[in-house]
């Protein structure tokens, strides 16, 4: 076999295993949402308030993908709800097949909602659908305002894009135009729901929330049909 | 092919690239310093200040990595320094080869010192060498003092360490222990040099500009003999 025709027979069976996990999610009724970042953009600090403002409206689940470390599993797992790490080991995003083995370990009949919490990576995991419902991507604010421009598959591909400590804002210390950041995104994906959040704070959660809590009644009722 | 040798063989294809640039390097007595980190950690900003700071000792010239757009290398130019640009589209990191073709376009006889920028990912560029005399991991405060456990391979194949944004540490709202950094990174590379910066106020940029004329006097010295 040619290198491409190695790297297209990777992609399908990514694809067939994406199906796979697309099926498991119609079959149960649970909503999946993948969340894709930079390094230390936030998006395990998310994910816990998240959980923690959800807890009373929803059953929850995440998959945690790390290069090394169980650190965010463990962070998840004090607010209660199941995580299943995966460690990819130098790998730079993570695999269908990876999730379709984690899915095997949560309690998915129990469960309204699984997050998976992808590399910390801007790049690969955006070309590797996992069978989830969303992508949300994460830009925190000292990560400056044009990462669109210069990342922009991530982007375009994403259903949702938080705008991560705000808070910081305040500081007077970032280059960082909220503005130009949401207008940028835009050009490249139009119907791009934007939240401005901090996880540390609270502030902006509470929309994020209800986006959250519209999608999975979207896959309830999609899933009686 | 199998997809094992596929792999092998493009790897093999890439040290060979890696050989021919140290070749050059060496045949041009030119420093080479391949700059990694995740996006928005400052790389553009810290070589801007490093050129400017650095004008008057040496010649220096930049190649640019990105998966989109030129930003980073017309921010260079605006110093005085020629700057290639390489864009990925879509691809994690810079390859030897490309790097390869870049150097083509450098005036590498009039030239003391090459930095390479590479894409912004914390993954991928670890693992592929250019040929460099040393690369330099970037981390900058907001993204937490915990990356070097979770992205341990780039601090362990790294020669110095530049913690970025040390600036933004007096705002009094991140989470970063500078003394944790520094000994967790050291225990992944205990050779690791440490430098604690911040490209937008100057500090700690004299002492990190001093390890890079030491770097290229050491290159000076090996072309002689």
């Amino acid at each position: 076999m040619s290198r491409i025709e190695v790297g297209q027979r990777i992609l399908q069976e990514d694809l067939e295993w994406a199906k796979a996990n697309s099926l498991l999610f119609h079959k149960h009724r649970v909503g999946c949402v993948n969340m894709i970042s930079s390094p230390g953009a936030g998006k395990t600090t998310i994910l816990t308030e998240t959980i923690n403002a959800l807890s009373h409206d929803m059953r929850i689940g995440v998959i945690e993908g790390d290069v090394e470390t169980d650190l965010d599993a463990s962070r998840i797992r004090r607010t209660g709800v199941p995580a299943v790490q995966i460690n990819t080991k130098g790998g730079c995003h993570l695999s269908a097949a990876q999730v379709n083995g984690a899915l095997g370990q949560l309690p998915l009949e129990r469960l309204d909602l699984i997050f998976i919490e992808n590399v910390g990576n801007l790049v690969c995991p955006s070309i590797f659908d996992l069978g989830e419902h969303a992508k949300a991507v994460v830009l925190s604010t000292p990560e400056g305002d044009d990462k669109s421009a210069k990342y922009p598959a991530i982007f375009a591909r994403s259903a949702a894009m938080l705008i991560n400590k705000a808070d910081l804002l305040a500081c007077g210390a970032l280059d960082f135009d909220v503005e130009k950041a949401i207008g940028q995104a835009r050009r490249l994906n139009a119907n791009l729901e934007v939240f401005v959040i901090s996880a540390k704070t609270g502030q902006g959660l509470d929309q994020w929330c209800q986006w959250l809590r519209r999608l999975v009644s979207q896959v309830k009722i999609l899933g009686q049909a």
